[in-house]
C-alpha cells in the first residue's frame, strides 16, 4: 500500500497515457463518462495500474496546521492518471481558488477544493459575499464557454429537450425567480465529532470542517418545475430528477460524473432553482458557472454545479459508499438539514478579560423550509440559558440562516463552556452534547456548539487588582499557561492568610 | 522574551563563568545553597544576566510525538549558567537514565528527568522493577560517595547529630524496617485534565504525565521516628521535619536545594522511612542514592532523594508557586493522595475485535493509609458498573496499590467509553467526569479514568460476516478511519433492503 499523504510518491505515469477526448467544443476539463460505458471501462483499467497514495490519517492524529490543511494528493493523482484532458485540472482549479476566493479562506482541502469562510468574517454580513462563500467541490473545475453551453433534459420526461443558456434566460419561456437561500455542507462542524470519536473511512476524504461550511446568498435563475413543465412533465411514474455535473468524480476505481437526485415533490414546490446568478453576479467559475442547481433547505451536495443534464427517473439516484463498518442500506439518506447553530466569536480556547459580560456572535439555521425562531446561549455548558433578544437576530427567511449576537452575563472565572442552541419554527432544538448526536458518518453535527473560554472577570476585586499589577509591570497574562515571573503575594501576606484559615494542618 | 523551546538559542555564557565550589569530598554536582546566603545572592545575580528560553507550550497545542517528549532546555541552561560545578549535571543525569532505566521508558521530560513506566509493563507485576519505576526529579543527579556520606539532623531537635550511612545501617542503633509502598506523582494522569482544559503556568514544567507516574516497591531503611528519638526528640513546639535534597532546584531566579517537609505526626506513625534499599537492591543513583525518604501514602514529592539533612521546624515548609491566576494562599497543600485508578489495557483509541467480552487490566490506589477494597468498570461511560472479582485483585497493603483485571461483558459496537472507579476502605470513590474534579493546578487527577474503544463484536452475525469477508480478501479493518476498498453489499442487496424498509421516501 502506498504511503499516506503527504509523503506520497510523486506521480509517475505508467506506459502510454490514455486519451479521453473532450467531447464538446468550448468545454474544457469535462469528460462525458455516463453515456460511454467503454470510456468508463478504460478509465477503470488505467486506475487499476496504479497504487495510489492512501488518504492521510487526520482523525486519529492531530490535523496539520498548514493552509491548505489537506492537499488531496490521491485525488490529484487520479486526474494525472487520466491523461491530457484531465491532468491539468488540479492546477487549473487551484488557479480559480486564487482568482475567485478571498485570500484568507481556510483551505480545508486543496483538491478537490474544499474551503471554509474566514471565521471572523462569516457572521459580519447576513448575505455571504461570493469570495468568502464556502466551497465543497467533489472534483475539479470544468471550464465551460457559456455560448457553447447546453442543458439536456431527458429520461422519463414527456418531451426531452436541449436548452441553451439563452433559452433559460428567456423570460418569455420561463419566469425568473430570486431567492435568499442558505447552503450548508452536511459536514459542517464535523471537527466536533472527530474531536470526540473518529469516523469510519469514506472513499472521498471527508474534509475536517469547522463551523464555516455554510453561507447565505441571493440566487437568481429559473424554477426547475417550470423547465420540466416546458418539457411536458414527467412520465411513467417518474418521481425523482437526477442532476449531472461536468466535473469528474472517482469512486472505488471508477471514473464518473458527479450525479445526485432530488424528489419531484421538492421540485414541484419551486424549491429547486437552476441558477446562473449569485448575489447579483454571474456564478463564479468555481461555484458552477454557467449553471448550477440550488436546492433549498437540503444538504449542499444536491446543489449540483456545472449542471449539464437532468434526467427523469423512478426512485432516488444511488450513491452507495463503502464504509468499514456499515452497509449503505444500514443508513438513511440525508436531504433536509437539521436545526443547528454556532458561536463564531469568541473562538474556542480564547482567554478573555471582561467586566461581567461577554459578547457572543454566531449563526443559526434550520433546513427543510424551517427557520430559526429563537437562539439561546449558555455560559455553563448547557444548564442555564439566556435568550438572544429577538431584535439582535437578522432577517427571517424561509430558507436562510439568521445571524445573532448577545452580551451574555458571565460571573464565574476560569474555564467555562459556552454553548448555543437554536429552536426552529417546528420547535426542533439541538441535542446538548456531541455524544448525543454522534454518528459514524460524521455528517450533520447538530449538537449544541460549544467553545471553551477562560474567563477573567475584572468586576471581581482580586482579579482587578491582579490585572492592574500586571499592567503596571508591562506583563501579559496571556497565554495563561505561561508561568508568571512575579509573585502575586508577599511572604507576609501568605503567612497572614494561612494563619487566618487556621494554618495548613488541623489541630490535635 | 526568549523563544519557546525547542527553538531556544544555544546557551552562551556571559563573561567569566561563576565558580561555586563543591563543598564536600566525594559529593559531585552538589552545591550547598541553603547555608550560604552569599552563594544564593551570587547565583541570583548570574541568573539575572540571562534571557532564558520560556517553557514550551504543550497545553494549548498538541504534544510533540518525540521521546523525550519535552527536553527541558530552560532547566539545562540554568545549570550551564552556574559554571563548572553544575554545567555537566544535565549530561551526567541523562547518562544515569540510560544506565539505570529501561530502554522503553517514556521520557516525559529529559531534564530534570521525568520518566513514566512503559505502559504495557506497568501492570504486569505487583512490585514495580527498579528499572521501570517512574521518576519525577526536580533537578540533576548528584553523585555521592557512600563512604563520604553523612546525614545532619538539626534545627528544633534536642541533640543535633551527624550520622554516617554505617550509623543508620547499624542495627544496634536502629531497627531495620521494610515496607511495600506505592509512590505516586501528584501529576499522574495530568494529561486527562490538560485534554479538557489547560492549566495555569507553573514555574517548574508540570510534566504531561499519563497513567504511568506511579509504582509500587519494597523499601528498606530505618524509620525516621527512631532517628529523631536517637537525637532526643523535637523541642520548642517543633511539629514538622524539613528534608533537604542535594539536587539543585531553581525558582523565580533563585538557586536552592530541594526542600520539603512532613508533619511530625506522620513520622510518629512510622510512616516515614529513610531508605537505602529499593526492591532488595541499593537505591539506584537516579532514585536518590545513597539515601532518600519514603513517605507512605503522600504525594511523591515528599519522598526526598539524595537526602543530606533533616531540620526540625515549626509549621510546614513554605514553597509558594506563582500562578497566572492564583495566590499560593488560595490553595491547599497536597499531602495524602486521593483514591484513584487507571485502565492500562486496552489503550485509549484502540479498535478491538472481540466475542462479547473484553479483558481490562489496570491499577487502583488510595493514599493516606487507605487501600482499595473494590474496583468497578463500566463499558458505557459510567452508567452500568461491573465489579472486578476480588480474586482478580493483587495483594492488599496498607500503603500499596492493587492490580486488577476483568473480562467485561461488551455487547454494543462502535465507539464506547470504558471507565474505572475504585472504592477505598473509607468508602471514598472517584468523581465520574474530569470536569467534576478539574483544578487549575492540574494535580491529583482523580476522576474515573476513561478510554475510548472502538468495539467490533464478532458474536453479532453481521459483524462476523463482514470480518470473514475481509479476512478472505486479506484486508485489514484497521485503522477504521481508512476507506474500505470493497463494497460490503451488492446493488441487488441494497435494492432489496431499501424496498423492505419501504423505499427511501415516504408515501404521499
Amino acid at each position: 500500500m502506498a504511503p499516506a499523504e503527504p509523503n506520497a510518491l510523486a506521480f509517475r505515469p505508467k506506459g502510454e497515457p490514455p486519451v479521453f477526448e473532450e467531447e464538446r467544443k468550448g468545454w474544457k476539463g469535462y469528460i462525458e463518462w455516463e453515456k460511454y460505458p467503454e470510456k468508463k471501462k478504460r478509465a477503470a483499467e488505467v486506475l487499476k495500474q496504479y497504487d495510489f497514495p492512501v488518504p492521510p490519517e487526520f482523525q486519529l492524529q492531530p490535523l496539520p496546521k498548514s493552509n491548505p490543511i489537506l492537499t488531496g494528493e490521491r485525488w490529484k493523482q487520479y486526474h494525472y492518471a487520466m491523461g491530457p484532458s484531465l491532468e491539468k485540472v488540479p492546477d487549473i482549479s487551484w488557479e480559480y481558488v486564487k482568482k475567485e476566493k478571498a485570500a484568507d479562506m481556510l483551505h480545508v482541502l486543496q483538491f478537490p477544493y474544499n474551503g471554509e469562510s474566514p471565521r471572523e468574517r462569516l457572521v459580519e454580513t447576513e448575505i455571504t459575499p461570493n469570495d468568502t462563500f464556502f466551497i465543497r467541490n467533489h472534483g475539479g473545475v470544468p471550464e465551460i464557454d457559456p455560448q457553447e453551453y447546453t442543458l439536456d433534459i431527458f429520461g422519463l420526461v414527456k418531451n426531452p429537450k436541449r436548452l441553451t443558456l439563452a433559452d433559460l434566460q428567456n423570460e418569455e419561456l420561463f419566469p425568473r425567480q430570486t431567492n435568499t437561500v442558505t447552503l450548508q455542507c452536511s459536514g459542517t462542524r464535523r471537527l466536533e465529532q472527530i474531536g470526540v470519536y473518529p469516523g469510519d473511512g469514506d472513499e472521498l476524504i471527508n474534509a475536517p470542517w469547522a463551523e464555516g461550511a455554510i453561507g447565505n446568498a441571493v440566487w437568481t435563475g429559473v424554477s426547475l418545475k417550470k423547465v420540466i413543465k416546458h418539457c411536458g412533465g414527467l412520465i411513467d411514474g417518474a418521481d425523482n430528477l437526477e442532476f449531472y455535473g461536468a466535473d469528474t468524480y472517482f469512486k472505488k476505481g471508477q471514473a464518473m460524473n458527479y450525479v445526485v437526485s432530488v424528489p419531484w415533490r421538492k421540485v414541484k414546490a419551486n424549491e429547486v432553482l437552476l441558477a446562473w446568478e449569485m448575489n447579483g453576479e454571474p456564478l463564479p467559475k468555481i461555484h458552477g458557472f454557467p449553471l448550477r442547481t440550488v436546492v433549498f433547505g437540503y444538504i449542499g451536495a444536491r446543489s449540483c454545479k456545472w449542471l449539464y443534464q437532468i434526467k427523469g427517473i423512478r426512485g432516488p439516484s444511488q450513491a452507495p459508499v463503502g464504509k468499514q463498518n456499515a452497509m449503505y442500506s444500514n443508513g438513511f439518506s440525508i436531504q433536509d438539514m437539521p436545526v443547528s447553530s454556532a458561536i463564531m466569536s469568541p473562538a474556542d480556547m480564547d482567554q478573555i478579560v471582561h467586566d461581567g459580560q461577554v459578547k457572543l456572535k454566531g449563526w443559526a439555521y434550520s433546513g427543510g423550509g424551517r427557520w430559526p425562531v429563537r437562539v439561546e446561549v449558555s455560559g455553563d455548558g448547557g444548564s442555564v440559558w439566556y435568550e438572544v433578544p429577538p431584535e439582535n437576530m437578522s432577517t427571517k427567511y424561509f430558507h436562510g440562516w439568521r445571524l445573532w449576537e448577545i452580551d451574555m452575563p458571565v460571573d464565574a472565572e476560569g474555564w467555562l463552556e459556552f454553548c448555543v442552541r437554536c429552536w426552529d419554527n417546528a420547535l426542533n432544538t439541538q441535542p446538548t452534547f456531541v455524544r448525543s448526536a454522534w454518528n459514524w458518518d460524521l455528517h450533520v453535527t447538530s449538537s449544541c456548539h460549544r467553545v471553551k473560554i477562560y474567563s477573567m472577570n475584572r468586576s471581581k476585586p482580586m482579579t482587578a487588582q491582579r490585572l492592574k499589577l500586571l499592567e503596571e509591570k508591562g506583563m501579559s497574562i496571556l497565554p495563561i499557561t505561561r508561568p508568571l515571573e512575579i509573585d502575586l503575594e508577599t511572604d507576609e501576606h501568605y503567612d497572614q492568610a494561612m494563619e487566618a484559615m487556621g494554618g495548613r494542618d488541623p489541630k490535635e
